[in-house]
């Protein structure tokens, strides 16, 4: 399996890596949740090279998880924003954000790097992952996986290929 | 910046990516939410490379997500499972797999290929992420960003940085 073939496999989690998964891309996509809207922006923030900068921004636009929009007529100037798809991987970022805040803070820091605060009630959250359905906090232990068909069928395709060519 | 510096970074978005961020580590982490024990399971479904696998491996290890328990005292075999710091990342797979049900199913697909049931209430989710302090379901424009002083000095030293070196 090639990393440039993950986004055609049937698990979303999969598919969804092969789009925006390495941490280059992330932290884009954190800029632009930022406010971040211009190239030497994200350059500055991300401490990236303008060359490894330019391929990602043209992934997440081709991906359609970015926009390029034309900010000036005169001079030819572009600004980068977030598109649906691409605001729809924000509580994607606040699970990341939260796991770091709780397993990779340095003792030295006293606060998180961001609090998140919910404008309408005023509380700093901890967001919780709630079931739409009865309303209480959820862990892996609470939830049960049900895979599909075609993921089944994946699966054990992988598991055959795999333990047929098994010389390792 | 290199990618290998980026868990020393105040934002917690970077120091997580410094950690998983990349293709490769998160399916392994799905397997591993998946029941995935042993390595040739990780192998086989996610179709990597021994050595590549052996790697990452050790990286999950040695940042805390993973353990490796033996499970045979003749054979000297290891299985792998999430420690606490690991089933920790569960809202990062759900969001993740969410997005991807989302945006990535393929129009032919008609079941997602994963349904999460809540387990005490029986009914298929959608986790939403909610409020602790309010309960209400939140979006990226009902969050309000404050950073920590730490962060705002960091950011500040790498705009300054970026511009006195602009030269691109």
């Amino acid at each position: 399996m090639r990393e440039s073939n993950l986004h055609t496999m049937t698990c979303s989690v999969a598919r969804s890596m092969g789009i925006f998964g390495d941490a280059w891309t992330l932290l884009i996509i954190r800029e632009l949740f930022m406010g971040s809207r211009r190239f030497d922006d994200f350059q500055a923030y991300t401490g990236m090279a303008p060359k490894l900068l330019t391929t990602r921004l043209r992934k997440l636009e081709s991906a359609g998880i970015v926009a390029r929009v034309k900010y000036s007529e005169h001079a030819r100037r572009f600004e980068y924003r977030l598109t649906e798809m691409g605001i729809d991987l924000y509580p994607v970022l606040v699970t990341i954000t939260q796991w770091g805040d709780k397993w990779t803070k340095p003792s030295t820091e006293k606060t998180p790097p961001l609090q998140m605060i919910h404008k309408e009630c005023g509380e700093p959250l901890g967001p919780a992952m709630t079931c739409t359905g009865c309303g209480k906090v959820l862990g892996p232990r609470e939830v049960r996986i049900v895979q599909s068909e075609a993921l089944q069928e994946e699966r054990a395709h992988m598991r055959a290929k795999s333990t047929s060519s098994d010389t390792v």
